[in-house]
């Protein structure tokens, strides 16, 4: 151990220590350094077998492709060292690959650039990701969708600036969690992460030139390319190569911001309802403090929060405006924050999928909050009935206002409540 | 004028002078504090007249309220100091709306709560903004349709780092700048802005009391009420209140985003290609210098540019998790931003469309960049032709390349550009 | 009125009504259209004073121009317009401004560059909005002294994660948001905004071309100029001209980032404290709703909150690393950031003058919810004395623990809490 | 490997594969979870000598507690899952920690919070972190001195916008690069990280309990303490427990914003200068591309650029305003953006310094380039020698305008950019 404690051999620079919200999820390995090589790998892998379809490289040389991609074993600290020099670490990964296959070596990476190849993988662990994410946020849903039915008509106070504002139910709080992952869960769904084939600059040259021998024309067959590689490895087929245009990665930026606001909104709202002086909720398995031996931290809320207030910003560095055919810097940046950005989303989905499944509700708290001010949580209700004049006097007053107790039931004035469970409810339901 | 600047009375405290990019525009006068206020008494009337429909108010009220919604002249500065006190404009708003309508005042602002109308008036602000953005992108689109086709074949370099990679047409490039404006476009046209209408905290609870004496029953009546009011108010009825779910607004600025980047796409590449040294493209009227007569600034393309760089920021803000019913600060802080984002895209995109009509392209300089590197543009071809080795012996050399001029023709070496134009055109004429 | 809300003239496009955190705050008035324009043409005529000083032109001619600069009549609205050809809105500045002195005209901007303006002037009206802030953090500070030494030894509860973790003093609350804003003042004191002039690019050619025929040399009258230049606008000398090197701004905008936070966190504690549940403390003349007329709402809290979530976002387009000697785009995009987090930030300042001189403390709730949970709040206490398993045991048991009361006290608790208000109080101070 | 690509044990998750700037550097090292888990321990080791010193705990529990943090083996990702439960990764450290030292177990983390470890930690991690910066940042500047002077007078243009404005010289370029990164090393050397130390709820309350029977009482002992602690750790004694008062970290941001944006300018300008049509720099041993044997792409520029874009948005997650003693997220947020700020700057400045010891520079390019329009370089010159008019009849004509060839000199019109090189120079000599 060096005077300014690093470590003395290569660092395992970047674990979960600092990140408990996805530390051993699932999240965390499908975004890990060694999957994102594997992508690579079976981007390449997937190139070689759409050019022997294609009749452009021969069966063998893509046969032995493929097998070195599902078995070559790199370091991958090793490899990211080497990456320095060229600025990104497929160059490096193309000359290991080709020593692994000396017969077929000419054809490994044959008219690709890097970007196809990094892209394409960083689509693919998306891919992944993301699936992972829809699959936990499909389970909070399901778990949401019964508390939300269970407490239909469990009375509490609706809060607005942090005050106690009109009776609402528990269930309907549930319900507008639920709304909110709903809808992130749609946006995920609906990507349609693409491969990326262009070759040097998006022309499609080197394919174009390769295919020029063949009967149906060069520039015909490189497209055709395009689309097979997208199927050979499992993607969208783009409309034109996107190394350029990078609304793929702004929008799945975009659909990981929503997700991982969705998850925030139970998060916060749980923190300050199992805030001490008011109980309504708490976590199963609450956290244990390194001080205080009472408390009951609502660890897992936190840790979904810490989530995000952090993908926003990594978000932002995704799809920035670049130069020309490649960006100087902007493409660079984005690998870091994308990954960051999809294993902070997948964390705190598994994270939240353990909170709300042990949610703790005390509808018992939630009433005596609600009945807390002698009345006043349906001074809407007042007002209507009394007209704003003598309502003012009889809130003046000290004491429970006097008049009927009927009128100062909260569970009497619940609005539409129930019906907006049971409508969000049917929509839930409806979706595939 | 005091020692600090300060104007004597009230100050026009922020117009266009420090944002070129949209002073004068559409956008600006869509976005306005008077178009704001205009929005929030539609939403007021759109209510009056959705409760009469319903029988929940009188006819006559209704009326009354709807014109003097679309006659009162309110000073946009003076109610924007009364908002302090309750923290959001609609508090005095009502007061004066309720003044100017003596015999209705009890049918003003009906159950409703501030959010119900500030958010409404948000999304009918952004209709408005969005649909001059959408004809504008329109506009730009079919400008630079005609540019891609015209020049499908004019061959240019491109850039990959800031270095000369393979050759491309400046068709491509312009059809590459045409496909990012159609996916935002699809993204804007896909927005469903939906109308807000909750009453105090979500419940529609006022709105149910109201109703309750209706054979149809109070909760049904509230959520009729809603369709109603969307409909009155020319926005999508939303399945829920979402006072407290933010993804309309966190979608909204997602949209805006991508537009702003595919809007600074070509603005980037048109500052770099008309760089004194590149000179291929330029603007027709380009922008004069304060010290340098002799300068051809890029004035609209840096203009378009600096709004690419804020909207970003502004949209990070909007969408942020709140805290129960109603976000004691996050919510309020996404008026100014959501103002702001929508004119500067708005400007960028009325800017753009000045920019693209009047781009001047000098296919020669195109060209003769592209053959500035004696042949070196066309390497990846030579590599192939001849081999790695064969290649290094020959670039090494002083000189052009001694191979086939045919080899060595950029224009010989575009691979599938053409057919991407028209893959790409294609696509854009089957957009509605 | 359009069909879209627009309104027929021009445009009164960004006041405060979307802003109730500044409207009619003095920092919006200091950072409106009208200061902007005035602090231009305040650096037009120091520039003139200051070559007249070294007879670089005649002192006439200065002025005249400064006579002209002081008095001039501009249309913000119709001047921003006229921006938009050059990209900025110096050039039709300097146009009327030589109209306006026909005999001086080319006298005007000799030499100068517009960024060497607009740079001068957003420094100068930076200046003057700090100042503002400087002035009213120094209120809240004395305020806020007042409060942590009346509250020394005022028991609360302590939370961390939302529970009560130990007691603490609400004295040490204030003295803890007091040291945030002593850190934050410091911050703003230590600013050195600097003038700019350097020329077409920063190289001072004109000027030392035009000294070129005095005694003293070209090169050293040109630095001597923005030496005096920066005298005469009264702002500090810069070390060099820093049209391309941007820290003076980037610090700018974290200093107020460091405000805003600053003011944001009394704003949350007090939005916190204030919540129904806990009744705390109060706002003064709190906030009242447009539907709850029981409800008061900590309407300046929310206020000083919505600016503390905004200049973060803001200010992160200020400083950003521009191109070459003068950015395409990036410098372009820092003015209305710039100005917007200036006024947010003096606004919130004015707006958390008025939270703090009026909050409401009520010393016995804080007694009270620190006594709720029957004394489990010095359980860290009650694990000292008896060790964890004991304590374990006693905590299990229904109802208060069983131990003697002094023990249970939370106002036995307090650590150093009174102590460390004395220490900060001093700190305080001592500070200038 | 299973079919999403995750690998089959615990994943090596995040190391340099996606940020080849910091791949292997020094930055990684020093900022890897072993240095983070050793920091924490150096954290505990530090509180318990603290404490001995004060005859608070035994010698020899400080003792064995001080081997066992030396020695004590911890597998960081193990440790992470485990950090799950408690939402922070001290709680199972002090576990471990603990049952290291059977018999001095009651005297590990005596009277602290997880958040006194953590912060402390994170302050040691950044010093460290920061350390290397500022030698890396000194090498630069050492280096760009060189280049500054060595290229005082080689003329080149200036560009503004991205159009050749006027003549200046590379070294002034030089010079200007240098003064950034002269403002960003003193605040980097400004900062003062101080030690975290305050108990539960920042109040001592342990501390001050365990000193209570000390003859010097228990309130001093306890800040007695906090001194003492920082003093064996190593960093600066705070003037108050700063748990919820995070300006140290708002700040500690702020500083490597800067560098990160001082260290991407040169970045920028190399990027541009090496454009192909431009060519008057170049990398020493520029990248090689995966598609174009020719390219010589200039990729350390690229890395650093990719950091620049990249800190300021994880910056913007540091110092967000908290809730009351401890923020329920805001503060769990920070560690992972702030590893990931430190690294990537200090990757980016050891990228930097290998990136401008082997710059190469072409003078005769530069001068080439400034002659290329023929004396339009020098227009501003004409125009105060000849006046605008005949100025722009002279530039309407075809060809070099015809005037005396000394006028039209780039060389002759540098104005005060030699004496500006010495200025910058100077400054940076009396640097300490």
């Amino acid at each position: 151990m060096s005077s300014d404690g690093a470590g003395p051999g290569g660092p395992a620079s970047g674990g979960g220590l600092l990140a408990p919200v996805w530390a051993g999820t699932r999240a965390e390995a499908v975004t890990a350094d060694a999957a994102w090589l594997r992508a690579m790998l079976e981007a390449e892998a997937a190139l070689a077998r759409a050019q022997a379809r294609l009749g452009l490289i021969p069966s063998e040389a893509a046969a032995a492709i493929d097998r070195a991609a599902a078995t070559l074993v790199i370091d991958p600290a090793g490899l990211a060292k080497r990456a320095r020099q060229s600025a990104n670490p497929v160059v490096p990964l193309v000359s290991d690959l080709r020593q692994a296959v000396p017969g077929a070596a000419a054809f490994v990476h044959r008219g690709a650039t890097s970007q196809d190849i990094l892209d394409s993988a960083a689509m693919l662990v998306a891919t992944r990701a993301v699936r992972g994410i829809v699959s936990d946020l499909s389970g909070i849903m399901r778990d949401l969708g019964t508390l939300a039915e269970r407490h239909r008509d469990t009375v509490m106070a609706a809060r607005t600036l942090g005050q106690q504002a009109v009776p609402t139910t528990f269930g309907l709080k549930a319900a507008g969690w639920l709304a909110g992952l709903m809808h992130a869960r749609v946006r995920l769904r609906e990507l349609r992460l693409p491969a990326q084939l262009g070759g040097a600059a998006g022309t499609l040259a080197a394919f174009t030139e390769l295919a020029a021998s063949h009967a149906s024309g060069g520039q015909a067959l490189a497209l055709d390319l395009v689309e097979l590689f997208a199927e050979e490895i499992g993607l969208a087929a783009p409309p034109a190569p996107w190394h350029a245009e990078r609304s793929p990665v702004t929008e799945l930026g975009a659909a990981l911001v929503g997700t991982a606001r969705a998850l925030g909104k139970p998060a916060v709202d749980i923190i300050l309802m199992a805030q001490t002086e008011v109980g309504e909720v708490a976590e199963s398995s609450s956290g244990g403090s390194s001080a205080m031996p009472q408390k009951r931290n609502p660890a897992l809320s936190v840790l979904v929060r810490s989530a995000s207030f952090q993908v926003p910003a990594y978000a932002q560095v995704l799809g920035q405006v670049g130069e020309h055919e490649r960006a100087a810097g902007a493409w660079q940046a984005e690998w870091l924050p994308l990954r960051e950005a999809l294993r902070l989303t997948g964390g705190a989905a598994e994270t939240a999928a353990e909170l709300v499944a042990g949610l703790r509700v005390f509808p018992e708290r939630m009433r005596a909050n609600a009945e807390l001010t002698g009345g006043r949580l349906v001074a809407e209700r007042l007002s209507a009935h009394l007209g704003p004049d003598e309502l003012k006097r009889i809130l003046a007053a000290e004491g429970p206002p006097q008049v009927a107790a009927e009128l100062l039931d909260p569970g009497a004035y619940l609005g539409a409540a129930p019906d907006l469970v049971d409508r969000i409810l049917a929509t839930y339901r409806e979706q595939p």
